[in-house]
C-alpha cells in the first residue's frame, strides 16, 4: 500500500469513528426518551438531537467526506485497502450520494413536513378522518416521488425505495415471491376460518401478574442466549431493541396482565434482534458497519426466534413447566397440546401489529401493492381508503369498518417511510429459508429445543449471519447459507404443515 | 447596538448552544453509566465520552472562541450586550484562559497521570498502603503547583484553587470562619462525648424493607416540591443528583434495609441539589449558565433541605406518622422526641462521609489546612499520614488506626481536586446564614414544616437563589439575601442550640 493511501485511510477511519460516536450518543438519547426521560426535559433534548444529527449529516456530506471517497475509490486504493475499509467507503458513498442529490432547501422542507404530517396523522387516526390526513400524505408522496427522480432508478421507481431498507431488493423479486405466497396462504386462511377444529383459547387471558411475567421473560432471555452483560430489559408501550454499541444492545417489552403473550413473544422477538447485534464482530465497532445488514435480515432474526423457536412445539415441551411455575394455577388443567394450539391460533384481523404469523404476510402484501402503485403513478392518495378496503376483503375476507382500523393504522407513511413494509415479510421468508439450511447442519434442531439447549442454534446464526454486520449484503448472506436466492417455498411449506396440524385440516 | 456586535453575539450564542448540547449528551451518558449501562459496552462508551469531551475542549479553546471573546469584551460591546450575554462571555473567557495557560503537552500528561493515580489510590486504600500511593500523589501535587504558577494567583497560591470551585473565595475568609467554627465546635463535640444523656438509637437499625423505603422517599420528595415531570429517582451505590437540562434533573439514592437513614436523608440531600437546578430560569437553557453558581451554593441547598428541613423537629412532627405507615411496627414504641434525638446523634468518627452534621465541618477543616499547607510549600506529601492523624486527634479526639480509614479515605486528591473540600463546609455556613435571612420573611418556618407546607420555603429559595443559575456569583447571592458577607456565627448558633437540646447540656 502506498504511504499516501495508508495515511488517507487512517484519517478516514478516524473521521468515520467520530460520526459513529455521535450516532452512539444519539442512540442512547433515543433509548432514554422512550424509557422514562422526564417530560419537561424533552424539548431541550430534541434540540440536542437536532444538533448531533445535524453534525452527523454535515460530516457525511462534507467536502472532506467527498475527498475521502474520491481518494479511496480509485482502483489502486481499492486493491490496497482491506475489505472492511472498502465496505465502509461504499457505505459512506451511498449515504453521500443519497443526501447530496436532493437540493438542501427541498430536504429541509420535507423534514418540516414529515414532523407536521406525523402529528396530523395521529389526530386523523384519533378522529377517524382520512380527509384530514390526505393533503399531508399527498405532499409526502409528491416529495418522495421527486426524490426518487433525483436519485434515479433501475427498471422501477419503487426499486429505489426498496433498496433503502433492503439493498438489492427489486419489484421483480417481490412480485414473484409475494404471488407465490398469496396463492397458497389465502386458501389456507380460508380453510382455517372454515375449520371446525378451532383451538380453545380462553385460558390465555386469565390474570398473570406483571412481576411474574417479567421474571419468566428474564428466564427465557437467559436460555435463548441474550447476554445481560451486554444489555438490559426495560418496559415501554411499544417494545423495541436498540444497539447502542455491540456491547450494549437493550430491549424493552410491555406487560398486559390479561394477555401474557405480548410480553413473552414480544420479548423473544426483540431478543432475536438483540442477539444479532450483540454478536457482530467486535472489530466492526466504530466503523458504521456494526449494525444489521438490512431491515429484512434483522427481521429474519427476530422472527426466527419468535416463531421458529418461540412458537415451536418442542420449545414448549421444555418450557411449559417453567411457565406454569410463574403463572400459578393458570395452566393447571391445560394440556401441552392445547396450550400449543392456543398460542398458534390464527384468524383474519384488521390490525397488522396484532395479527398472527399466518395472516401477517397478507397485511404486508396489501401495503406493498399500494406503495408500488403509488410510485408507478397507477394510484393516487385520494383513492387509498377504497383500495385498502377492497384488498382487505380480497386477501383476508374482512372489510375495515372505518379508516382508523384501515388505511390510517400505520405511522410509516406519515414519515415518508415507503419501501419499508416489505422487509417484514422478507424477514419471514429469509427466516424460513435459513431454518431449512440450518437443519442440514443441525438435524437435531427440535431435540435441542426440547433439551433447552439453544446454544448450538445461536452459535450457528452467529457464525452464518450475525458476525458480518453490514460487511455482507442481505442476498450475499442468504445465498452463501442456502445456495440459492430468495425462495418463498420454505415459508409456504412451514405454514402449511404447521397450520394443517394446529387446525387438523384434511 | 451596532449591527456588527449584534451579529457576532448571535453567532456566539449559537456556538455556545452547541457546546452546551454536547455537554447535555455527556450528562446523559454519565447518568446512564452510573445507573445500569451494560458492562460490556462501557469501553466503547468511554471512547464516545472522550470524543465529545474533546469536542467541547476544542470548541472552548479554539481560535473562533478567542475571536468571540475579544470582540465581545470591548467596552462598546459590554455596554451594548445584555447582562446575560456579558456573563456568558465572562464564563467562556475564564474557561479559555484556564485551559490555554497550560501547555497542551503538560495537560495531556496530567490527564494520563490522573487516571493512573486514581486506580493506584483504589489499590493503595484496599491494601492500606500509603507508600504505594505516595509517588503518584507527589506528582499530582507537583503538576498542580506548576499549573497554579501558570494561572497566577493573588495573595496565596491556594486562592487560585479555591476559586475554581467557589469563585471569589480566599484563604483569608476561610481562615477566619474556620477558626471561629473550630473554637466553638471542638468544645461542643467534647461536651457531647462526655454527656450522660446520649440518645438511644437501636431502633433505627431494625429491618425496613427496601420497597417501603423507596415509597416513603418518593412521598417525601413530592412533599418537598421535587418535580417528577422534570426528574426521576433511581438507585446507585453512591447517590447523586445530576442536571441533564433544567427540565431533566435526576437523583439517585441507595437503600440499606438495616439503616433507613441513608436512603431518607440521602434522598432529601439530593432533592435539595435537584430543586436548585429544576428552578433555574428557563431562558438560561443552552447558555452554559444553567447550572448552580458554585459548589458551595449548591451544597447549601442540599444541606438546607437535609438538615434545616429533614432533621428538624417540626418536620418530623408532621412526617413521623407517615414514616410509621411505611415501616410497620418499627417505631411503635418510640416517642417522637426519642426518634428526633436518635436521628440527630453525634459522635466523633474517622470517615467523613459517615459523619454527622456537627462533626462534619471538622473533617473539612482538617483537609483544608493540609491542602493550604501543601500549596504554600509548608508540607510535603510524605508527611501527610502523620499530619492527618495528629489533626484527627486534635479536632475530633480520635486517631485513625491505619491510613485506609485515615489519609487514604477520599478519592479527591488522586484526581487533583484540590480546593474542592472547603465547599462542603461553606455550603453549610451559607445554608445557616440563608436560613436566618429566610425567617425574617417566613417567621412561621417551623409551623410550615409542621403543616407539611414546604411550598413557601421552596418558593423563597427559588426566588432568592435558584433562578439565577450562574448569572450571579456566590457571594453576590449571599450578600443580596443576608446583607453581609460570609459569617460563621449562624451555623455556630444553630449547632449550639440544637445539640445542647438534643444532648440536654447545661
Amino acid at each position: 500500500m502506498t504511504a499516501v493511501i495508508e495515511m488517507v485511510e487512517k484519517e478516514f477511519l478516524e473521521y468515520v469513528k467520530k460520526i459513529s460516536a455521535y450516532g452512539e450518543a444519539l442512540g442512547l438519547i433515543y433509548w432514554d426518551l422512550r424509557t422514562g426521560a422526564p417530560k419537561k426535559g424533552v424539548d431541550q433534548r430534541s434540540e440536542v438531537v437536532g444538533m448531533l444529527s445535524g453534525e452527523v449529516f454535515t460530516m457525511s456530506t462534507s467536502e472532506e467526506m467527498a475527498t475521502f471517497i474520491t481518494s479511496l475509490s480509485s482502483e489502486e486504493a481499492k486493491t490496497a485497502l482491506s475489505q472492511t475499509t472498502n465496505k465502509i467507503v461504499e457505505e459512506c458513498k451511498k449515504e453521500y450520494d443519497r443526501n447530496k442529490k436532493i437540493p438542501a432547501e427541498e430536504y429541509k422542507e420535507f423534514v418540516v413536513l414529515q414532523s407536521k404530517a406525523e402529528s396530523v396523522w395521529e389526530d386523523a387516526r384519533e378522529a377517524n378522518d382520512f380527509a384530514m390526513f390526505q393533503p399531508y400524505l399527498e405532499k409526502i408522496v409528491a416529495y418522495t416521488r421527486k426524490f426518487v427522480d433525483y436519485w434515479g432508478y433501475e427498471d422501477n421507481p419503487y426499486n429505489t425505495l426498496l433498496d433503502m431498507y433492503e439493498p438489492g431488493m427489486t419489484v421483480d423479486v417481490l412480485d414473484r415471491v409475494f404471488s407465490e405466497l398469496r396463492e397458497r396462504i389465502v386458501p389456507l386462511v380460508k380453510a382455517i376460518s372454515e375449520s371446525e377444529n378451532k383451538p380453545e383459547t380462553s385460558f390465555l387471558f386469565k390474570k398473570f401478574p406483571k412481576e411474574k411475567q417479567k421474571e419468566f421473560s428474564l428466564e427465557i432471555l437467559k436460555q435463548l442466549g441474550y447476554n445481560f452483560e451486554a444489555g438490559r430489559l426495560d418496559e415501554t408501550v411499544h417494545p423495541f431493541a436498540t444497539g447502542i454499541n455491540i456491547g450494549d444492545v437493550r430491549i424493552t417489552t410491555r406487560y398486559d396482565e390479561h394477555d401474557f403473550r405480548g410480553a413473552v413473544f414480544g420479548t423473544i422477538h426483540e431478543c432475536g434482534h438483540a442477539i444479532y447485534e450483540q454478536n457482530i464482530a467486535e472489530e466492526l465497532t466504530g466503523t458504521l458497519l456494526d449494525d444489521g445488514t438490512s431491515m429484512g435480515i434483522h427481521e429474519s432474526q427476530s422472527l426466527f426466534f419468535e416463531n421458529f423457536v418461540g412458537r415451536n412445539y418442542s420449545f414448549w415441551k421444555k418450557q411449559y413447566d417453567l411457565l406454569k411455575q410463574y403463572a400459578p394455577g393458570q395452566f393447571d388443567h391445560v394440556e401441552l397440546d392445547d396450550f400449543y394450539r392456543a398460542i398458534n391460533e390464527s384468524k383474519p384481523s384488521l390490525i397488522r401489529v396484532d395479527s398472527d404469523e399466518l395472516t401477517y404476510p397478507l397485511h404486508i402484501m396489501i401495503r406493498y401493492e399500494i406503495e408500488k402503485a403509488l410510485f408507478n403513478h397507477e394510484l393516487e392518495v385520494k383513492d387509498l381508503p377504497e383500495v385498502w378496503n377492497k384488498k382487505y376483503e380480497e386477501y383476508l375476507g374482512i372489510t375495515p369498518e372505518n379508516d382508523a382500523v384501515g388505511v390510517l393504522q400505520d405511522v410509516h407513511w406519515s414519515g415518508g417511510s415507503f419501501g419499508y413494509f416489505p422487509s417484514y415479510a422478507l424477514g419471514y421468508m429469509y427466516a424460513a429459508q435459513i431454518k431449512q439450511a440450518m437443519i442440514r447442519d443441525l438435524p437435531e434442531f427440535d431435540q435441542l429445543l426440547e433439551a433447552g439447549n439453544i446454544t448450538p442454534i445461536k452459535n450457528w446464526l452467529n457464525e452464518k449471519v450475525h458476525q458480518f454486520g453490514k460487511t455482507k449484503k442481505p442476498l450475499e448472506i442468504l445465498e452463501t447459507i442456502t445456495g440459492e436466492g430468495l425462495n418463498a417455498k420454505y415459508l409456504i411449506q412451514y405454514l402449511e404443515e404447521k397450520y394443517s396440524s394446529v387446525y387438523r385440516l384434511n
